[in-house]
């Protein structure tokens, strides 16, 4: 479970044992390492305190143990991990045998056979983004010197949006997105969506939704040719979050209905910078980025632990058999995710970066 | 500009040098190449005899050298190349210093400085797919035994869409979407297709549109937890290809509105096989196969060389500029794209199932 | 500080940090991890009762965090540690700025610059190889079921030599290293080898040494052609092992002196099975091995810190300077390198195994 | 079959079939690329002419197709081959059943089975070596503007040596060892290794030898921690090599027997250049280069293919056999493989270079 080239992310760990965690290895010596900032993105991520989000109260305490010494990086591997609190396993077992529609038990089991730790999702659960949180928040360390900043919001739930403007200065975006549980930048529409999240979670249901994240200061021509682009790189990581089922970086699908004298951005001299008029490539042309924000939204289906009764297998009987899946969940886990595919926009840009990207 | 664990891609060429094609390390031995399965792959790429496509006619006749012995991989890596036959460079000379809006010019240049070989987008050309149609047509070879069947056509050109039934067979589609050269399975809507991009052409303008991938027949649990799930794997080979906006599995976006009840995949016993009655999930559960046939999509933006005036940059000067993007050019790559999305599905499959999904 | 291509092993922590550690990722799910097994693995690696070695004195407790679960591997990432009990960094403070001749101090600080940690060697440290101990501990039970052995032993400490005959059975070679604390199958020497450390310490020096490893039971033709060799993998993890100049299979250096008819290895029937009467070659042809026993000897130098004066440089006065390493130093490293030596052994096969050599 | 990071290089073709060659990805653009400089080392490598080597007779003419315009690098991978123009498969046919001691014919039976290509060696022949050859000359244009050089020269044919002083300026090293096709720097033993091969061949025996390489103007610090130390990539790339089987770094194996008060090198202030007063390092602390030159050694076993007869199993009859190897050999292929040393430490040094060793 590792992903990354320079910056090298091993996740270790999963939901039901002692711990979850990230092994940072190619992380630059000298690197300002803040653990409150750390803090800070764990909580955008945590339950604890939200109306929307599961009854698993974990404080997530970041325990950074090896490669900073005295608030710097050494250039060493860094590993930190939470530990996992408020674990309860009984539910699981009785899930054993009828996998759950919508998570991976069923081709996990396939694939590992009987030792495979599955509770609670294991390895495939979303709790290991944990590890890519605090992964992302170390990379802020070597984009923000850089003039560098990412923000995600939730841009719909369910049915409900809000599609910001594109000109929207990203400090302003990230303030008003973190004035509501919901992660979304408007008011009036969190306080929609934190009803519709409510109003599933009454029925023993749940929902999905979009987050959208801009990045910017990115410098020109970052993105390795060809199968190391840009968007290949953010993508691969975005899919890697458990949930995702679609990515689209710019117009996305939408362009895919235009015409090219509609879709091209024009350039043009905005003093000595080279600037596009629009930017519907999302900063990314050829797979390098143009200067102009990166901008990409990601498909999260809705969370598959649902209270209703549904049909399933039992793998032992060889017969129909139908599951409630009890256990403590989010119906609907997009205001979590938004800090998690933030990280993955940094850990993305920083590897590139460090590849050669940065000049 | 190299993809792969165990089969290891490397794309070697650029637009205008003298060839384009691929290496492909870690091939297995003993496997059956024929020249003329890869070679039909290659012309269902190719714009020869094509209405909609480029006039720069390129018969893109295969040259094998390495790797095959006696019509069998020998385990070493296998080269292929084509030649580069009509090349016309002078048209990219003109544009030198005024970068296309939509193209990797801008960036490209920023990047590489001036030793960068743009012409004809150089290693940021829609042609170095032609490595890629090369290597998913010599995976054919380790997938077609286990049963493994792979089929991209043409879902939408413009705003005109045709969406098959989830049943259709994987070989009808195929069978139908090669009767015409749009690449879609239902000749009415083809004719419309071809119909839109004539006209986009005449307007001297051009047309995105959206390519599906069906593969069936993958075992369960093909798939590496986390960072290497089989959506990361497509995506990241995917978002490679030039052109291509967005990705989606299963539902993709459209489940983003829905609810659990309706999106989650309710499991039955079908004799004695383990399936699931619908597939909004793409076949994919926790990023490992489930044995429903994988499904995804693929936005393509409009060709970005377009007939009439746009405004750029001259980097000479620093003033505005217009230019006219001549060359030959494709008004809608979608068609020829067909075969590349099929090609990076089968090496994605087969690349996850040397790693371990194939038992 | 990462590798491995099936078995990826990363190392964290430094010598003077809260702790040195491993993560294993790639580790096959099911297979029994006992962890008396690997605290005994780290044992005989423990300067902790040996009369030849450091006065530090770290029990190095093992504590294994991730991806087991009741004693069986769950396939998740493998995460373990030992805590760094017993620093002493006040001595590191004063050697600050003039560097200590052998040792990495002087490269490490012009490449990372003052944040990179070097107290104690810190991630130049040989305390980094706990890490390597607890990864072979691991693959252990990967290589055992297929009935692969290992065994490492003392071969020459200075100019004291021991060559034990090639047809000695592993397990009489490891209960005989294992009777005394320099790890030498034979008594005699061993006592002999113990005195020249002993006189090599008083007189504030320090020795070095030959290590041999022999691996049984290994299938014919494990190896990746070409660059990832048997004796590539084996070199690339011998290397990284502090203190390492030189490492040859069979016959190595003396193969050169040698005509082709004295090196070559006839090739018999032995019942069923293909043998060779000699073993010049290590057991490996072409880089693959050929069911023969895989031999390699690895040259360690004298401990580079000893208790004499020595000339080195001031970096801030530029000027001459002479330092005595203080600090609590083994006069040899050799005994303690043993078990290093065989682990590393252990993670090479077993990553060459995994990755096609295990049939 | 390929290696490297950021310098990724892919070997090609075998033995017998119509080409042996290389890929060379993430190549900087801009870099010059002379095709007479290429052509010069292939021609160090290459049998014609020679009184001692091979009457193989093949003028390795390099083709270059990719990845280079203008003489300059364009960023995109570089591809270039060299033709098999004097294969004669006839002899191997007859040895297809009796594996030739000394060779990989065995174990890659075993491995690949029938269809594995090994006439001639196939992918394990020492004519693969040519790919090297052309990626390490390629590495000279991202080398020299750096100021780094690199000889490689034969120190030993069977028992006769010659050890030249370490204070030898590189340029005079190179000079002396192109006066004669031994590639040894001292005439008068020039002579008498060539004598000594001649012999062997007469008595249809082959004989081994050390090379000596040495590697100057490398920057402090160059080198990745732990695992990818300087002395890991370069004995990773040396054990490729077919016939190496030992490699040490400075006093290597010699550095065993003495004493840390006699291996530690005193550093000393060379005006405003810190240097070390002796070498027994090989210019490696730590797995990082200290400035002063890389020196290693190389140990090449005697050529495996030797006009006597041999004892060998027969595969088909399952009986003991007797072969005389025919085709045409080299009785030594230490002075052939001189430039194949010199040119892996270029790429081991170019690539940890563009890891960031070069600042």
């Amino acid at each position: 479970m590792g992903f990354g080239t320079r910056l090298k992310v091993t996740l270790f760990g999963s939901s039901h044992g002692p711990e979850v965690g990230v092994v940072v290895d190619g992380f630059p010596a000298g690197v300002p390492v803040r653990e409150g900032d750390i803090q800070a993105d764990l909580d955008r991520r945590s339950p604890v305190g939200r109306r929307t989000a599961t009854k698993r109260q974990e404080p997530d305490r970041l325990v950074l143990e090896s490669g900073v010494s005295g608030g710097l990086s050494t250039g060493g591997a860094i590993r930190a991990h939470v530990a996992n609190e408020d674990v309860d396993r009984s539910v699981y077992e009785r899930l054993r045998w009828t996998p759950r529609p919508g998570h991976a038990d069923y081709p996990a089991r396939e694939r590992y056979g009987d030792s495979a730790d599955l509770s609670g999702g294991g390895i495939f659960s979303g709790r290991m983004t944990v590890g890519l949180v605090i992964a992302g928040a170390l990379a802020r360390g070597v984009l923000e010197p850089r003039g560098i900043e990412a923000v995600a919001f939730t841009r719909s739930i369910g049915t409900i949006q809000f599609d910001p403007d594109l000109d929207t200065p990203i400090p302003s975006l990230r303030e008003n997105s973190e004035q509501n549980e919901i992660g979304c930048p408007d008011p009036a529409t969190a306080v929609q969506m934190e009803a519709a999240i409510g109003a599933a979670r009454r029925e023993g249901d749940s929902l999905g939704g979009v987050i959208e994240c801009r990045v910017s200061g990115v410098p020109v021509g970052l993105g390795e040719p060809f199968f190391d682009s840009v968007e290949s790189e953010i993508a691969h990581l975005a899919f890697s979050i458990p949930a995702v089922k679609g990515v689209e970086f710019g117009d996305g699908f939408a362009a895919a209905s235009r015409r090219g004298s509609q879709h091209n951005d024009p350039f043009y001299w905005d003093g000595d910078r080279v600037r596009t008029r629009t930017n519907h490539s999302g900063g990314i042309l050829g797979g390098l980025t143009t200067g102009d924000p990166v901008v990409f939204r990601v498909a999260v289906k809705p969370t598959s632990s649902i209270a209703r009764p549904q049909e399933t297998v039992d793998l032992r009987t060889r017969t129909r058999a139908e599951i409630v899946v009890g256990g403590r969940h989010d119906p609907c886990i997009v205001p979590r995710a938004v800090v998690v595919v933030e990280s993955i926009a940094r850990l993305a840009i920083a590897d590139l970066g460090l590849r050669g990207g940065f000049r």
